[in-house]
């Protein structure tokens, strides 16, 4: 690979590659609403146009829902397989907008330039720094320096329901040594960084209900538990006082974070003050023994996340309501087991409530968290890279949510996932005046291109 | 008073008596809904007509809302003042009525025949029973026993925005040496009963704000504090392990239930068993060391009558919200003192709460308790003369709830008021199918009557 030259051609076409992403980002394709169907079409051909332009066999491939865009270099089996999606989130509230959504265009920021645009970081803005990566790969070299193949979706913003059906019709023709998944962040806007964890997830809903009827609290009451209250006990039942989820074996398979990670963290200058600052908060709060980063990207945690019952309207009504209501889910690391995490909490849950109550546990989603170690070569080389770019230490950091593609990657295809993304904190994903560093997007596609050609050596 | 031919005159013109009522339950005097106007102003008529037809000297009073109902038998200050309401509750769900609400007829039940109807029992068929008893006498002995007041109001299925600056505005007129309210129900089909204490009531609304925008459970979880899990460990804290309310001072001014009542509720054969079976329920709850008829009327409580926050429609949001909220309210006894208390909880949540973390209370209603003794000259001769009709020993009972005209005629009128009523938990007052046994309606007259010639000796 001519480095230099590929590198100096991305310098010299920024104009058209801004130009490019632009007519991708007019595109209005918000897959959770249906009338948007034609639009997400529409940009899943620009993309297989644009691919095949640039020397990839490419092709839509038809779903139940929205098409994916499926590319290869090479007929055989490939080194890489590159995932991102086409679909935006809706633009709502639209009177937020300081700009049009769909009309993207370079503005002035405290930070430099932004492309302002739904989609300009989420995920348009971030697939196109591999597409124009390869295209100027291509343009000097005139081949690519591995075998690389291209996934694009259209329903990401809507949980993905045809993905996996897709992924495991298509095993053989998308399995590849390694995927790479541009659908993450930098540390800060200096600091690029490799995402080595996910938290994994276990959801339950739970409904329990005590009277056969709702009753007036003034004849009732003092006599007849109230589900209200039940509720709150159990959920208040849930942590320690030290902040430590209250479940029996929750704690199975949390494994230690690496020294190396530690140390590594502790060089980040995260302070505490200014991320709570931001959240309008002071106190430290969590379990105890573990600083910030660790609570958010090492530790599992137990969070209530919707909770009704009862009168919830203007005014007051003297009510003991027959039923509770509570939404709860719990990240998971290491090796955490959902199922028997879930088997645990409902054991708890039905132990603690009263006996002649009733209880409807809602089975909702349970995945394990994934873990990349980061002594391995794929992602020396790709830190190496980031580093060479941006002329600051790359960082390995965790990911406190999940990101469902590379679970499905590592289950249906056996793959591991190289996470690396240029987007930032600020950049207003899924909110309105969403934007994307024009920063991010230039010295993006200089990334992959250090990052295929430190791959290049190893495949 | 010739008081057996008052009795017989009675039983002779029960027909007459049901048609009255039946006219009177034909107005669609529903004041929730201002369609109803011009019904609850014909119902009001109607009731001046009545009380004008039997010699009383009686008048429409004009208020913001609904109009009065004020009837005198004599010129000068009266001894006894009889309160009850015309108005009704809503008729919805209609669907699930098997007669016509403002269609009234008897039907056969299990328990003899009643009258169905909107307002059977709630409050028209109740206050008829006073209104009959008035009558009967009258025709028989040409004049009443003592001097009555009468006042129906027409809102009070709309918490009576009237009634309290009517009663300001007309002290020297209503004033008399004891109020009578026909709202209550007996202890059961066969044991007529006297209310003797009322709970008070004290409501606060609470908001709590933690970070300032709803966050993301997998980016932020672990490391914030979540408002739910909070608010639940604030209402968890409200009661200790053994029921009592966990507020500094709560049980100040609560007083011990006199050896007397405790004694004759030991008769009245209650059944916690079937008393929570026909709830649904089967373990006993709330304070240890109480019986239960204490916990629903001299036992204090705390209950949440409403309790929401997060994501709270289908699926799942994985959110950590910004705020969370919870409708709380108490029921006092004794002297309990609802401002010192609304105080104390106020500091106690205070305290608790993280201190990044902001509230809101929201102001509610506070009422003290109304208790009177039974050891009353009133108290025992209407004791006696229920007694006499129902052939079983009357009996005092406790209210759990609060009537407010009971606090207003002792704060505005200074009267104490004699509870008596005939409806029976089954009448399904405020739901479809309202009825009243049309035993309650005949006896319910003549126990009036025989109040009434027992009290007359007092006055």
């Amino acid at each position: 690979m001519n480095l230099d030259l590929i590198l100096e051609c991305l310098n010299s076409s920024q104009k058209s590659a801004e130009q490019r992403l632009f007519e991708l980002l007019r595109f209005k394709s918000i897959s959770t609403n249906s009338r948007y169907k034609s639009d997400c079409f529409e940009a899943a051909h620009w993309l297989v146009k644009q691919l095949a332009e640039i020397g990839f066999k490419s092709s839509l491939k038809k779903t139940d829902g929205n098409p994916m865009v499926v590319a290869h270099s090479d007929v055989k089996e490939s080194d890489l397989l590159f995932y991102g999606h086409y679909d935006v989130q809706p633009v709502d509230p639209d009177t937020l907008w300081e700009t049009s959504p769909f009309e993207p265009s370079i503005q002035e920021s405290n930070s430099g330039p932004v492309i302002r645009a739904r989609g300009a970081a989420d995920d348009k803005g971030q697939l196109m720094t591999f597409v124009e990566a390869c295209r100027a790969i291509i343009a000097v070299d005139g081949k690519l320096p591995c075998k690389i193949s291209i996934l694009f979706e259209g329903e990401e913003e809507t949980s993905s329901p045809s993905l996996v059906p897709f992924l495991k019709s298509n095993v053989e023709e998308l399995r590849s040594k390694y995927a790479l998944v541009c659908d993450t962040g930098m540390w800060d806007e200096q600091t690029p960084s490799i995402t080595c964890s996910l938290r994994g997830m276990l959801s339950e809903e739970i409904t329990i209900r005590g009277p056969k009827k709702d009753l007036h609290s003034g004849l009732f009451g003092g006599a007849v538990s109230n589900p209200l209250q039940i509720l709150a006990r159990l959920i208040s039942g849930l942590h320690t006082a030290n902040g430590k989820v209250n479940i029996p074996g929750f704690y199975d398979g949390v494994e230690e974070t690496s020294l190396e990670l530690l140390n590594q963290w502790k060089k980040l200058n995260f302070s505490e003050n200014v991320f709570l600052g931001k959240l309008g908060l002071s106190e430290s709060s969590g379990e105890h023994g573990f600083s910030t980063l660790e609570k958010l990207w090492r530790r599992p945690t137990c969070e209530i996340n919707g909770l009704w019952g009862g009168y919830i309207d203007e005014g007051f009504k003297t009510v003991i309501p027959s039923e509770a209501h509570a939404k709860i889910s719990f990240r998971l690391v290491g090796q955490q087991d959902p199922e028997k995490i879930r088997t645990a909490f409902r054991k708890k849950i039905q132990n603690e409530l009263p006996s002649d109550f009733e209880i409807t546990f809602s089975n909702h989603l349970g995945s394990k968290a994934t873990e990349f170690s980061i002594c391995n070569k794929v992602m020396e080389k790709a830190k190496e890279a980031l580093t060479e770019e941006w002329e600051r230490e790359a960082v390995f950091v965790g990911g406190g949510g999940s990101i469902p593609i590379v679970k499905h990657f590592k289950e249906i295809l056996n793959m591991d996932t190289l996470l690396v993304g240029f987007s930032l904190d600020d950049d207003q994903i899924h909110s309105p005046n969403e934007k994307y560093n024009l920063k991010s997007f230039h010295k993006g596609a200089r990334s992959w291109v250090r990052i295929l050609h430190k791959l290049s050596n190893i495949f």
